[in-house]
């Protein structure tokens, strides 16, 4: 496709919805066709996110106006998401959805964690969008599920140890801005309440569970996850701590030369050599993975992932980018 | 003892030794004999700290002073606090030392951690100060180990479990404020560095897992420890995140009910019925503890603590008290 | 009075009303009676505000049953108090009142910023509630109109210049914490957005600049007063930056002096030597003063409280320990 | 010039010098000749600062080799920067300076506030760096003196005002993030100092008064001001709040569409219609503006900036495409 690609943001007015906007706008390849919104239409983006710098009014969803338009990144709730998904496709739109609606492969592990399914007849036709692990599949891709932050930066922090088949028991300790509460969230995510704070919550069980098991599994390592989400006090950002029992013994040195090859070519994944921090990656595409042995043995995985970007509205341009025929890195750097 | 006490705090410059001395100064049975610091004598307290507003001026420490003194704190760094202690128990000043230098019991580990001790005939001459373990000998003792805010709040996690036998496997996660980096921490502690950032630091092996594990070992629960810290974007707090196997398997009843019973009677450490928050404890010496049985079937405790009060300088008023003969809160509440 | 006050605190699930209740649980001389709120009746006042430790279950105020009762707080929106103190007065009680309903003394300048006053016949009845301005007053005063965080911090700061008759034209620029804007707030009290931000607000005109000129006008000052608060990223805290021009020259050192002897005998309120910081007043009831001279020759006057302490619940309770005969400062240290 | 030059950042470990190394460094039509450092050569300045991914080593300046530089942004402290300047200048070498050792005009003025200059020859001869003022005299120039954040801000807010001659008494509330202390800043800047706190500093004479004193004047607008600057809570930001009395009055509606025109053209400055907030101009090199007229007839003008980029490394970028004959807005979008 040598002409621009007219992409169509539905659900602009929250968070990953108004970035993804933003990155559109901005992409050398891409024009942004329209920005959706049912709770704020008539508002222009840029009054409600003026750091984004999108002058667009948010107009409600027509799907019977959508001549030309190419792609769509449809940021609406999990479980809200499937039949808007679902009139795209049929219009022959290609479409990143950042709902959790097509990330699970399991019918009912499904509807045991979001009930009953909106569009069923597209359940299982989606691309796992992580580019990382299904690039060629991506290039030939209608339909991407983008992955939430919390399994991008799990999944990517142990992928190379599952590969290897290797994993046999793994926690996971997830810490995330404030901003991963989205929007919404109510009197928890005020100002006066988040400031000075940071708690663990959903502990007896959290839905993007099931979720990094299945991309273990598919990768070869099948394993039970223990993941428990922090929330702290900051804006952006998903730091992940994977503590992992290996199958066999490991190295230090040997686990890092394992992580260093598997990402050497990776556009936006390094294995650094520092533990990460939130701010080395804050604002970008990027996923920094750092991994070493402690002193009784167990393997030390740790990832920092801005969660607005790789985690959410970044990962989907990187998703379309391949889906639409551009590099891989256009419009992230 | 029916008069005040006259406690002296020894370096009182840095954070949990201001606080100390704040502590002192508003107790209904202490009287605050004085400050002390090197590098800050001849500066009055309130001007380092104003929100403490102890109007006293630093001195340099004189051991050929301290007539009348009848308890002390010493505030100085691992490894250096040592000898004073044994100058100041020499004298019959009975002292709480919130260093490490008395608090592991095997000589050879504080070695390998620490080098070499500074008071070696006082080596394993303290009582450990955690009170809710150690209540009885710490009203006959004169000499604490007050430990920091890593163990304390790890040890308080799991001690229910480790008193049973139960405990076979742990994983803690620690997220700590900057305060805990203390006073000094050059150019990573400025805020435009930690502000919007996270990080793990000291993967490979931190000095405070031996010391958990000594404790959770004397309560009968030798078990190994992968013990990893965190840094956050907030001032006062620990927060620390214990995944645990069980040698035989419990409920989520069974074990929210063997906490609530071992914390019943504790005036400082509560048994909360949802996840702890950091803002729940700040300012206070309280220890909030929330257990439960994830999906895994793996066992979780979390804890909350305001890292510089019961990790540190509460923690060790609180000792004070019992060993002088007051009401353990006095002061604290 | 010899035994304790009961004192009931009426719009208990905000943020000023939730701090009353707790100074008033801890209180010496007085006893919690009841706290009601409308929305969150049901609810215990410890599950909304862990960290306040009030065991009590909120309830909708019922006016025919407040037998027994000798004060109350009342934390109302502005404009919606009135008619509940007037209820209250009725029945003898005592009322702190923290809404604007009654701080005005001009009846045309209240409906102008507040609309139709919701009890007329009470309006122009009560003392305003600064301690340091209206003591006498206020040891027989039946109802208090407690002045908000702007009047408070800005009047005192420029209290010692009005007194004289100095002040000619006084600029404001005022700085608030989140916590400033109450429990609601929607979008933009959301940490996301709060985080990294600091903005003025209500530039054109703040109602309470004309509260601002009715307190300075009574001391001697009557000035134009330009007013402009701004929002800070943080909890709790009001810092006012005042540029006085005066109708006589003053040096330096002369208007400290003023100063130090005006605020000598306060408790609260202290002319200090450096210009203060909000962490020096927070979780405090008191007021930081400090005044200067700039190259230009303009006053500078700085002031510093807790917006929640003396800029609300704090400020009070000063007022109701005078009014119910206890000293001034029961239950604020 | 078709070629990218080539260009040195020396004083490359601060703040400032390090975020001109990162906008040189992904420059289309630039070229970053090197890194220099006194204090931290031989460590690669993404070590330092690893989310500006700039990969080379910082060395020590070496004037004797410096072949083939085109241009240098010299990022040193005040006072330190002039004999470097002089040096480079001797070399043909295009300087923008970051200190203020070339702002002043008057040599008197600067002898008073920063003491001896390190280059009178050069004393004199530099464009102070505010393009929006000196576009044309910064197409011709070899040296530029690029004003800090409080000067740009505070200029940029009342210009307008300035060019008209309307100023006749102006007061500016400057408030800024913690990164303007610079990376050094000692135990003040310190998290733990810093978080929940807001303090006003240099109250009795900051030596940026002058300068801005300097170029009002220079547009006509030769006033005396009243300037305290205050620190924030935060990491990058500058939000000044200026309080203006004009010559003769005007209306909200004319002081508006004077700002809106003076800025209509410029591609940083923007004369925006709401207050400015310091999250909407973060990461960019813009300046927000606001101005209006309160209640009492005074002009309030107010302005948002990123001290980092449009106060200081940005802004250095904007006047060195100019002199280098590139677009003015090349390598800042």
């Amino acid at each position: 496709m040598s002409e621009k690609a007219r992409v169509l943001v539905a659900g602009a007015s929250g968070f990953t919805g108004a970035l993804a906007a933003q990155i559109v706008w901005r992409h050398p390849r891409m024009e942004l066709a329209a920005v959706t919104s049912r709770s704020d239409a008539g508002t222009r983006l840029d009054r409600l996110y003026p750091r984004y710098r999108v002058p667009l009014e948010l107009t409600e969803l027509d799907l019977d106006g959508l001549d030309g338009v190419d792609a769509a990144i449809v940021a609406y709730p999990h479980g809200a998401a499937a039949p808007t998904v679902a009139a795209l496709r049929e219009r022959g739109i290609v479409v990143a959805d950042l709902s959790a609606d097509f990330r699970l492969r399991d019918r009912a592990t499904y509807e045991r964690w979001y009930g009953e399914h909106g569009a069923p007849d597209l359940f299982g036709g989606a691309v796992y969008g992580l580019t990382e692990l299904y690039r060629d599949e991506l290039r030939e891709a209608k339909l991407v599920a983008v992955p939430g932050c919390y399994p991008t930066a799990s999944v990517l922090a142990l992928a190379p140890l599952a590969e290897r088949g290797l994993l046999s028991d793994v926690v996971i300790d997830a810490k995330q801005g404030v901003s991963g509460a989205g929007r919404g969230g109510g009197d928890a995510m005020h100002y006066a309440n988040m400031d000075e704070n940071a708690f663990p919550y959903k502990t007896e069980g959290h839905r993007h569970r099931p979720e990094i098991e299945q991309e273990l599994a598919a990768l070869g390592g099948e394993t039970p996850v223990t993941f428990v989400p922090h929330l702290l006090p900051l804006d952006q950002g998903e730091l992940t701590s994977c503590y992992a029992q290996l199958s066999e013994p490991i190295s230090k040195e040997e686990v890092q030369a394992l992580y260093a090859e598997r990402y050497a070519g990776e556009p936006f994944v390094h294995a650094v050599e520092h533990p990460p921090g939130l701010r080395d990656v804050r604002d970008t595409n990027e996923c920094h993975v750092y991994v070493t042995v402690e002193e009784r043995g167990r393997v030390l995985a740790f990832s920092a992932i801005d969660n607005l970007w790789k985690g959410a509205s970044g990962q989907a341009i990187q998703c379309l980018n391949l889906m639409l025929g551009f590099d891989e890195t256009e419009g992230l750097q």
